[in-house]
């Protein structure tokens, strides 16, 4: 089958198509037929050869396709249209998907649509939810407006939680969009300090969560915007990971909950509970538009190296996704 | 009445006995004739002037005594032996005491005894159940196993939690005691690395809690010492609050919950709550003894500078008191 491999750690050139053995599934296993990959940071980290926890050498963490095998003990049907997370392997034209981690594509979406779902999706439930403990009415503040997780955790902070949401993008079209799926408060952060915007929209208290893939840049700021006892879940290091001279007392004295976390290197049990509860709660809302995947820009397999390189750009709102088949 | 205040900003030496006016209740306090007053490290940071949480020209934030005087709404008696936090104002004759927080002195304890309870058993209290949400069987770091928080959280860890308790301090006085308390590993941090007895005693895995007195010059070893997913609560700054570095990436490859706290600036409704659910869960394990507040030494009102230079030589084992009357 075609699949795509890095040939050296290094930068997007370094992607190849190249034939590979077609994957083997195991009990509780799906193999799927996939139509298309989303694009992950967490590829481009493998690709630079920074992370080692994806022992695949196929590039891919989630994918939408057609079950085509199912393993023992699984009970979906071959045919059945499905998108999840999968361990590595997803830029393929096969790939095996943990049974337990497939959701059923809602009628109206199609695989790209589908594909665009897991990752972002997941992760902003988790990180909202699960870990952020978001609650009715309350303010979030969600960095990264535009990205991929930005798109969906606006949502569905404001479909779950009717949640007072105040995002941070770079570009007017960006924070026009955040507009467009609920954000009350959008900030332009290279035109304005964010952290005075956000004490300003919240009478000087302060957001109850921050989501914050940001990191060391943001560091100061994220302090100066959360609420006493608020938390903050940190989800990437788009601003860098390397902090210096950090004061604990401040820590202690807003009694900041920040919680560190990556939603990929987790067990599949805990995937699969993830999974469930999302499916429950969340993927009902797709039926009727209440919810939408977003998505930048389908690319071709052949454009791979180009896909890489939108997203190293920054400039895309939502997902960026690899058409399979 | 009498009262100890601080004349300047500074050392011990600048603690004063003066006379001062007995204070005024309002509806839902208590006028307490002070018998003893508890020396806390937040009453040396106030008399260094480093905080100004507490507007209380005199210091104390705990104390046990006799009821002299009820406000309206509230339902205890005069002359009820009770113990309790106060705004400030401890180290007097007579303090005031949100009736919410006081608590009654079981009748096997002594005032002094009763004064060792409220500060360190309610942080430890906090701590390890509200904030660390402690399990049954789960492994706990208790840093400074000595001190009055230490030897509280000890206590509580095993008799609620059955949990595996390891602790570190400085001498093996102190560690012998924290043996008798009921700890399980007991490390010499002057002696040995503790992050890789931590290691050694957890089968490599590191433990599910830390409670964290300690700050910046542990940080690392700390990080080292948590599990997977582990929670770290920061409620002191013995070692420092400066940190030169801190790689984000750490916090979260290891999924890392940090909390920062600080009991006495939390809300009057906060405290009357965490009291409220103390009382119910563990003061009765004081009646049988299964539970004991810790004495180190007790000082007459009139050598207070002595309590004071005492707490800052960090030779205690348990509470220092002041006895008022």
């Amino acid at each position: 089958m075609k699949a795509i491999v890095v040939e050296q750690p290094g930068g997007a050139e370094q992607l190849q198509i190249k034939e590979q053995p077609k994957p083997d599934i195991k009990a509780g296993e799906l193999l799927i037929n996939v139509k298309a990959a989303a694009i992950n940071r967490t590829d481009i980290v493998s690709r630079e050869g920074k992370s080692g926890y994806l022992d695949n050498p196929i590039l891919g963490v989630e994918v939408s396709g057609v079950v085509e095998e199912t393993g023992q003990g699984t009970n979906i049907k071959p045919g059945t249209r499905v998108m999840g997370l999968v361990n590595g392997g997803g830029y393929a034209e096969y790939a095996v998907m943990p049974a337990d981690r497939a959701m059923i594509i809602p009628e109206n979406l199609s695989f790209e649509e589908g594909v665009a779902i897991p990752e972002v999706f997941l992760t902003a439930f988790q990180t909202l939810f699960w870990l952020g403990e978001l609650q009715s009415n309350e303010t979030v503040l969600i960095h990264a407006g535009g990205s991929g997780v930005g798109t969906a955790a606006i949502q569905l902070a404001k479909q779950f939680a009717n949640a007072n949401v105040i995002t941070t993008a770079g570009s007017s079209k960006k924070l026009n969009y955040c507009r467009s799926l609920g954000a009350d408060h959008c900030i332009n952060y290279k035109e304005q300090s964010f952290e005075k915007e956000v004490l300003k929209a919240t009478n000087d208290q302060g957001v109850d969560l921050i989501l914050d893939f940001i990191g060391a840049s943001y560091w100061k700021k994220n302090l100066a915007s959360l609420k006493i006892d608020g938390r903050w879940i940190l989800i990437g290091l788009l601003g860098g990971a390397q902090l210096e001279k950090i004061n604990l007392m401040e820590l202690m004295a807003k009694r900041v909950q920040l919680k560190g976390t990556l939603l990929t290197p987790r067990s599949d049990q805990y995937k699969a509970n993830l999974t469930h509860d999302f499916v429950h709660k969340a993927l009902p809302l797709f039926d009727n538009k209440e919810i939408k995947p977003v998505i930048d820009r389908v690319f071709s397999f052949e454009e791979v190296q180009k896909a890489h390189k939108h997203m190293e750009g920054n400039k895309n709102i939502g997902k960026i996704i690899l058409k399979v088949d």
